[in-house]
Formats: C-alpha cells, structure tokens, sequence
C-alpha cells in the first residue's frame, strides 16, 4: 500500500507541477503584440500530458488516479475499493500541495513574480464568478465541472475496460484531460480535480480558498454520474 | 441495440460538446493583442480528442460513429448493416441536440455571451457563402466537404481493416479528424458530420438552419464516395 | 500492383492536400492583431497527419511511400525492389498534382484568393534564395533538405524495423514529417518530397517550378543517404 | 558497441537539431503583429518529437538515451552497466556539437542570422539570472533543472518497466520531454540534457560557456535523483 500511496503522491505532485506550473510560468511568455507564450493550447496539452506520462510511468503501481474525484468515480464504477478512497485522497492532495510549493519556489525565483489574490485565475488557481477567467458565473462553473468531470470518467472506464484495446488507456485518457482544458479554461480554469485545486489554490490566497468547496463538490459529483454512467454500460 | 445507441448518443454528445465546445467557449480567448485562445489549431485538436477519446471508451459498444456520414459510409463499405442505419443516426441527432443545449447552457453563464445569427460561424454552426468563415462559395464548399468526407471514411475503413495494426484505429481516425479541421475551418467551420451540422445549427439562428441542407448532402455524398473507393482497396 | 499504385495515388493526393491546404486555406486565418490561423505549427502537425492516417489506412496495401525520396531512401535501405521505383514514383506525382488541382478549386472559391507567383511560398510552394519563406541561400536550402530527409529515412527504416515495437511506425514516421516541418519551413517551406513540390509548383508559376530541380535532387540524394546509414545499423 | 554509440551519435544529434533548430530557425517567423512562428509551444513539440522518433528508430539499438543524464540515471535505477557511461557520454556530446555545427551552417545561409552573445538563450542557448530568458535567478533555475530531470527519469524507469505496456514508452518519454519544455522554458530555456546545452552552449559564445556547469551539474543530480525515487518504487 505505501508504494501505491507514493505512485499518487508523485503522480498528482506530477499532475499540478505540470498543469500548473505551464500555466504560471510559460502561458504569458514574450506578451502583447509578440505573443511566444504556450496560452491556453499549450497550457491544456501540459495538463494531458502529466497525466499520460505518469499514467504510463506510475500506473502499474497504484492505477493512476491523480484525482479524488477520479478515484470516487472509479469505486462508483465497480473499479476501486471503497476503504481505499480516503488513504489514496490523502495523498493525492499532499502531493499536490507539495507541488504548489515546489512551484512557488521556482515562480519566485523571478523578480517580477508576484500573486494578485483578486485576480482570476491568480497562481492557475479555479474560479467562479469574479474570478472565473471568463466571468461565468457558479451556476455554469458547476454545470462545467459536473459534466467535464463526468465524461472523464466515461473516458477512463471505458478505456480501461478490457474489451478496449489494452495498452491505450494512458493516452485516451491524458489527451481526454487536454481536451476538457480545450474547453472550459475559460470557464473555471478547469479543475475536475479537487487536489489540483487545493494544491495551487493553498497558495493563491483567501479569494480562492473560499471558493474551494465548488471545486471538490463538483468534481466528485460529475465522477460519481461518470461512474454510473459507464457501470450501465459495462453490464453485458 | 440500447446500449450501442446510448454509446452513440454520448459520443456524439461528446463530440459537439467538446469540438464546439471549444470553438464557442475558448478559441477567441483573450482577444486581439494578447490572444490566449487556442485558435483554429485548438478547435482542430479539440475535435479530433474527442473521437480519439470517445471511440476508446464507447467504440467496442456501438462501433464508435459519431456521425450519420460515418455510418452511411461503413454502410457502403460493407461493414455495417443498413437496418441499423435509421436508429443510428436518430441517437446521433439526439445526442448532438442534446449537447449544443448544455453548451448553450454553459455559454450563457456568461453575461457577455450573445450570439449574432447574421455572423459566420455563429455558435460554431457550419455555412457557405456569406456564412463561411472565410467567404467561401457553396461550390468551393460543397466539394470540400465531399472529399473531407470522402478521405475520411478512407481513413475509418482503412485504419479498422484486419491488415491494419490492431487498437491504434481511434488514433488515426480521431488525428484524422483533427487534420480534416486544419484544412477546413476557413471554407464551411467544417462539418463532414451532420448531427454535428444540426445539433449547434438549431441554436444558432435561422441563417444557419437554412444552409444545414448542405451540411447533410455532402457529407453523406463523401461518405458513400469514401465506402465505395475502400471497398475497391478491400477487395483481395 | 494496380492496388499499390491506387494507394501511393490516394496517399500522396491526401499528404499534398492536407499539408498544402492547410498552409494555402488556414495557416493565416483571423490576420493582424487576432491571429486565429493555425501558423506553421499547424501547417508542421497537418502534414505529419497525413502521412500518420495515410500509413494506419494504406500502408498495409502499399508500404505508405507517398513521397519517390522515401522510395529511393527504402530501395538503398535494401526494402524495396528498384524495379517498382518508377511504377510508385508516377502514380505519387500524379496523385500530388490531383491535390494541386482540388486544392485550387477549393481556394479559388474565396473572392480573395490570388497566387502572387513572385512571393516565397506562394500557393504553398517550396523554394530557395528570394522564394525561401525566411530568405535563406540555395547552399542552406540544399543542405537542410539532405539531412532532414537522411533522418526522415533513418526514423522509417528504423520505426518499421523488426526489433522496433509493431505497430508504431505510422506514429513515429508522422510525427517524424511534423517535426521536419517545426524545424525547416522557413528555409524551404520544407519539401523532403519531391512530389508534393511539384503537385503545387505547377499551380504556383514559373518561379516555382524554375526551382523544383531542387527539390528533386536533395531529398532523393538524402533519401538514399538516409538509408545507407540506416544499413549500416540494421546490420547484426 | 560500435553501432550502440553510433545510434546515440545520431540521436543525440537528431535531438538538438531538431529542437534547438525549431526554436533558433522557426520560434519567431513572422514576428510582431502577425505572429506565424511556432513559439514556445512548437518549440517543446520539437524537443519531444526528436526524442519520440529517435527512440523508435534507434532505441532497439541502444537504449536510445541521448543524454548524460539519462545514462546516469538509468545507472543509478540499475539498468545500465557504469563500464558504459564513458563512451555514451562521449558520443553524445559529439553528436551534439555536430548537430550544432550542422544548424549553424544552415541558420547562417539567412542575411540576418546573427547570435547576440549577451542575449538570453541565443542560438537556443540554456542560462540562468540574466541569460534565463524569463529572468530566473540561479536557484530557481538549479532547482526547476533537478526536479524536471528526476520526473523524467521516473517517467522513463517507469514506462519502460515490466509492467507498463510494451511498446508505449516512446510516446511517453518524448511526449514527456514536450511537458517539461512546456513548463520549464522561460526558467532555463531547459536543458535537462548536458549534451544538449553543450552542443550550441560552444557556438553561442563565452557567456553560454560560463554557465555550462548548472547544466551539467543539476540534470545529472536530478537524473540519479529520479533513478533513485523509481528504484525504491520497482522493488516488488
């Protein structure tokens, strides 16, 4: 169980260092009228990317959740083991608390970095309303999140499942996290994981902690319907 | 038969949520000067992520369609059965609808969210004429959305022949997507997919449904041309 | 053989079409300010997908050459027999001029559409000195089409080799093409394809075609270079 | 061994002539307004299609490393004999300086080629304070160089175990080098690779020069470092 809890450490510190850290460090590069930043295609393929990378690297050891909301939608599914949820959460949210860290200290290796706790998106952290990148407001941040997440879920169980081709889950799955970025950045900067917002969202100050509840209620709700979803499809 | 139209639902649920999904919600994000959206490439990528991913998760439930193009196509390719044609394509249009109502649900989250039924492109619905997004004829755009078509029922009937290498087929199908939108987003938004044509158009204004014949018409046409071309390759 | 040649015919008209129409219909898209075309990034991955798609869906009819400098290159390499050199090399030029054709009769639906003969690039086209897209002399030109076809030719010879893992080859050859094209459009336009340079160099003007002599000879002097070295490995 | 070093002559080569030949040739095409080039986005694609091609091409040869750092840690994950360390190293350093020499000779066939010696990442140089090119202070760029180095020796140890699935650990590890430029680019340029930094570090005059020793020094920590971390993970 320790190597497994360290694969989701390592996976999510991967997942929000990655995502997270293409997003403060590189999205914005070169500025107005010379644009040579990555914006928010580069910042979505980062994202995938963790994923896809750890999921190939780690997820013979613990299964590659990097995602309480993947591993609730995994146990509704039939997949996980309930009594396992809350020992996989734990480390996946310090893991990406730790990756929050991390990050902070590259970001303020640069004279100019500083953190607008007002700001949307300040420090890639998720938002509703004033601080949705798009200004959408909590209604349609939630409806996002719940569906977004839920098709993750669709996505992953039934990559996984073994009438799909075996050894292409990893990439369905990065790359169906990069497409859910495609999407909605502008409407919530994208969580569908309550670790990736908790571990930036620690650090991007009160403004985005107070809004901290919609991005573990969300996630967690659109995995279970995934989850129910798929568990319909799955009875042959 | 429920299960396979309900994985045709959701995909192609999937496919207009996310394709136009992106196009609507992030492809102008930030605007002139400073532009982080991900522009005609990230809708491009978008598109096809959403077939690579649906056709891994649902493909060996329902075959993996997404689109009354496709399955007319393998129709003519002899590799579907014609009495499934009807129930297909009603669970495409369905879920196809049923998607541009979430989407338009999300977008109008924003208060800035409007849609101008005169514009090209509105709500990412497909059109010729002054409706192209680069004022493309509907010659111009007839014949492309053919050979579109056409070249990608080549790539479907190709990448699942038993020669090929088996489980990459969603990669290539869902890239082919995704080239299939580098070339022609400027002439029709790209369609070579009806229920995707419909499912946006409906809400997008009267210009739209107006011009949606077109987007039936050629693809079908493509797709047959597609069948009928492979089906000369397939023969051993 | 008939089969074979259909495929190199339909291969090569889809690399030419897809690659070419990318850059001719999207690449500038949206303009000054609120550039929304796909660049030369999409242009690069556009080609790459042709070739990707085009090897999962004809490459088990063919061998998916599409291009007589990968011929040449596979015949040094000791794959391919010299006697069907010409057979595929004319059924890929005539499958490149056909997209030449179809992509004018597409672009020239636009009221805006025009070929200035004299610009570097124009309809797509490859060049050198005054027509490379950066300004670059024909010794530049002529080397950097050697190398990066030798190295085009040493990732097939090598990704369809049978030690490499089966199956990937379409995988690593396209985005092989993707990565040329990041490298060198701005030195050549990137050809390392004889035949796409003369499937629109004939569309494009005297000026183009004044210059395909180049490209001609330094992707097939690379292509057999590519598979000599490439010999030498496959030696055990 | 002959053919071994030679496969990572090459692919050391292949690695910074196509990365660094797509940030020094194709980054900035177009420029101010009407921005054409790939940017930093196209820049990390590069990197990780040289490593994604090269490794499908000649990793059955040698492992396909092309990187100090990767033999270091592959060293320290016990899967490379330390007798071999010495000449790996030796032709991948080589190959990279080759393959500078080589992008000079075609970056100089441009009139307006010029290398600014005190500019931050000329001819795709790595550095760090004021040849960082977001600014980075030296610990910040000491410390994002080990962390990225581990994570890709984790994703390498881990995708090319046992029990990952055959074949995928191209996608995975090059696709991984296009996240870690993604991230990591305005810190360092990235390295991650002392080879790569030395090959154009010589070309880019006595500033690079100077802070040759970082990317020697943090890559190699970071790459036994993640040697290290999967060791403990691949004790069953």
């Amino acid at each position: 169980m320790i190597k497994r809890l360290g694969a989701e450490f390592i996976g999510t510190f991967w997942l929000v260092l990655g995502g997270c850290g293409s997003a403060v460090l590189a999205a914005n590069f070169g500025g107005v009228g010379n644009p040579l930043g990555i914006g928010l295609l580069g910042v979505s393929l980062a994202f995938g990317l963790t994923v896809l990378t750890g999921a190939y690297a780690l997820g013979h050891i613990s299964g590659g959740h990097f995602n309480p909301a993947v591993s609730f939608g995994l146990w509704a599914g039939g997949r996980f083991a309930g009594k396992d949820l809350l020992p996989y959460i734990v480390a996946q949210v310090l893991g990406a608390i730790f990756a929050g860290f991390v990050l902070w200290q590259i970001a303020s290796g640069n004279p100019e970095f500083s953190v607008d706790p007002n700001a949307a998106g300040a420090f890639a952290s998720n938002g509703y309303g004033a601080h949705s990148p798009g200004g959408y407001s909590v209604a349609a941040a939630f409806l996002c999140e719940v569906v977004m997440t839920a098709m993750f879920l669709v996505i992953i169980l039934g990559a996984t499942h073994p009438r799909a081709p075996a050894g292409f889950a990893p990439i369905a799955i990065g790359l169906g996290l990069t497409l859910i970025h495609l999407i909605s950045i502008p409407v919530t900067n994208t969580s569908v994981n309550p670790a990736r917002s908790t571990g930036v969202g620690l650090f991007a100050g009160s403004q985005a902690i107070s809004q901290l509840w919609l991005f573990w209620l969300a996630p967690i709700l659109g995995g279970l319907l995934g989850g129910v979803i798929y568990r319909w499809f799955g009875k042959d």
